[in-house]
């Protein structure tokens, strides 16, 4: 099979807000192939992941996206790996290929998938899929009463773990010692909960250390993203001074390559490696993370805050890693990113959540959603338009 | 002063190939404020880094460069790193940011010159700006036989240095020691030999080693960019064995920030690290990493293939440190490239190219050049225009 379309639909709900909630747009994408479709999403700005698969050449190491997989050969998982590597030395200088291209890596997983009748991660290698402990979440209340009461609704619901993170974490310490007091009153004793700074610390070990504390009293398993993801000499202080805590690091979802992961392993010492599918190029770099991190004894877990698209292609990575046992499960999702999929993926009996056994990755896009929250976007470049929106058919083929 | 405005400019030859010669298009920014302008150039894609500017917002942490830029206040090199920062949290999840970003970051230091009557360099804190030995930087020839004619013009020109690069290079060992004899010979015993893989290797720290033997016999001083950007462990790896043959690695032109810079030098050990101010985040930045430089050792150099005008900035960040005495200097620019500055930089008459003496970057623009090469972009978002080109006046204001 040769690949004979890639298709960006950029959607958007009506307002979108600074909230640090992901969910509010979407890029999806939709590859086909010899008469077979596959769906994926791009974590990332939907206008500058189109306009890097459109753009003109600026030489040979600055290629537009297009070049390096339109027509490209697709009968198995090494095409992938071929196409990637052609991509890092044609668009090299392209900043933001990764994140356009990850959408395309995981619509080609699903195509595969799909053509051979088996779920991406028996692709990947694996031969059974694990359920995973869902952890709920959610953005810190603005005040620690909202945390609370979020936190109380969350185990209300059956939730075992929940992670709080953002809103005003960061800012002032003493109401930052409040929010995870109320995070982890409201979730119990034996709730496991996860600490999101949102890399709001920069640089500042100092700043972050003054949490832990606060993180230790209240058990927290995990403290995410206290610094910007390549301050990796940052990450291993911080590391060194929550030894004795308890508390261990976790980082990675900012990784556009697999390299990026593979430091803040090596060099920032997290203990836990989130890898977002939509940002890193897709599930082979992700799986390939994850075989590092189970080497070094670090727990992977994904990284995903939009459709369940993107949280099925994010479980494929590690669905056959048992030692990996938890998982992120977004909870607070835009109406969009509800919609998009007509199915959706549900804790089982024993709460776990795990990568579907179906082709490619398990999931329906609902049209209905795609003509609903679609943006319109043109690009013309020299008179001639280079981008428009592709059509929506009534039913798509899936 | 608050920023007025932000304005793009798209160049291109009017024919661009997929040779390694990144001067065949320029995105060209213009910054004003309180009557004043500043120029730079963004060393990148140009269409992905305008989408980056005016893209709407998709979250928080994903907005546009614009929202951080347009309207902040503008009076000292302490503004230019305070939009930096609330750059690389507000648009943390846009990748393409710190490309676009980087040619604003040099227009607002030419700004400030202009403003002050001072160079950007001493904005940055030094107090001299020192000559810097000129190495010539051409693409190896399809065979050694051209290789070797190159070789001997350059010599002939009066440069001491030269670097190859690109080209067929990395794809036979027999062909690529006969490109390394044919440059030396053609250089002369004298003549400073440097080669730039252009990351052909990946990974393979085996194929890169087989090329060291020839490289120490032609006594090269450095071996540029064996592998990827991050691929900081290969680097490492082949620095070690490269140790004992008197060749240094370098590398660093794919930096998008200070934090990879450095850990080129940190684990990757490099002797060399070159910083391209338009992909870098600008001169803040490369000014961090060249005292980082400093500290450790390592040997600061600017890496600079386009205009003049990028020459300029790529030379302010280490115009004021002695030891780092070569710099990279352009001699196979694009029409384009050449047209666009009014003045240009010159070897003095001890052979050594300065960052000049004069306000800002010291480089004027030529009008001419903006219409003559200027690329007709339109991006439309739900039926709104929210990019056209720029009018260009007859006169600019510089």
């Amino acid at each position: 099979m040769k690949i004979d379309s890639v298709e960006f639909f950029y959607l958007a709900m009506p307002v979108v807000t600074t909230a640090g909630d992901g969910s509010q747009d979407a890029l999806l994408v939709r590859v086909s192939a010899g008469g077979h479709v596959g769906w994926g999403e791009c974590e990332a700005a939907p206008l500058p992941s189109i306009a890097a698969f459109v753009c003109p050449m600026s030489h040979g190491a600055c290629r537009p996206v297009s070049a390096s997989v339109l027509g490209e050969k697709i009968d198995g998982p090494e095409d992938i790996q071929r196409i990637a590597a052609t991509l890092a030395l044609h668009s090299m200088d392209l900043l933001q290929w990764p994140h356009t291209w990850s959408g395309i890596e995981v619509a080609l997983w699903d195509l595969l998938g799909k053509v051979h009748g088996a779920p991406a991660w028996k692709l990947l290698g694996y031969t059974k899929s694990y359920g995973k402990t869902p952890y709920a979440s959610v953005l810190f209340g603005d005040t620690a009463e909202v945390t609370l009461r979020r936190a109380k609704e969350i185990r209300t619901s059956g939730f075992r773990a929940a992670k709080f993170g953002w809103g005003p974490f960061g800012a002032n310490l003493t109401a930052d010692i409040a929010q995870i007091e109320a995070a982890r009153e409201g979730l119990g004793p034996e709730g496991i909960l996860l600490i999101d700074a949102g890399q709001i610390f920069g640089e500042d070990v100092e700043a972050a250390s003054r949490r832990l504390h606060a993180m230790k009293a209240a058990k927290v398993t995990w403290f995410e993203e206290p610094f910007g993801g390549s301050a990796y000499e940052a990450y291993g202080q911080l590391a060194a001074r929550a030894r004795s805590s308890g508390v261990k690091l976790a980082g990675g979802e900012a990784a556009h390559n697999r390299h990026m992961a593979e430091h803040l392993i090596q060099f920032g010492g997290v203990g836990y490696v989130q890898i977002d599918c939509g940002r890193i190029g897709g599930l082979g770099p992700a799986k390939q993370v994850a075989d590092f991190a189970v080497a070094k004894g670090v727990t992977y877990v994904n990284h995903t805050f939009t459709s369940n698209l993107a949280l099925s292609a994010s479980l494929q990575p590690y669905a056959g890693i048992k030692e990996s046992w938890i998982c992120e499960y977004p909870t607070q999702l835009s109406r969009l990113a509800v919609e998009l999929t007509s199915n959706h993926l549900a804790p089982d009996s024993n709460g776990e959540i795990a990568a579907p056994d179906a082709p490619g990755l398990g999931i329906a896009i609902d049209p209905a959603a795609l003509n609903s929250y679609a943006v319109d976007v043109e690009i013309k470049v020299k008179g001639k338009t280079i981008f428009a929106p592709p059509a929506i058919p009534r039913a798509l083929p899936q």
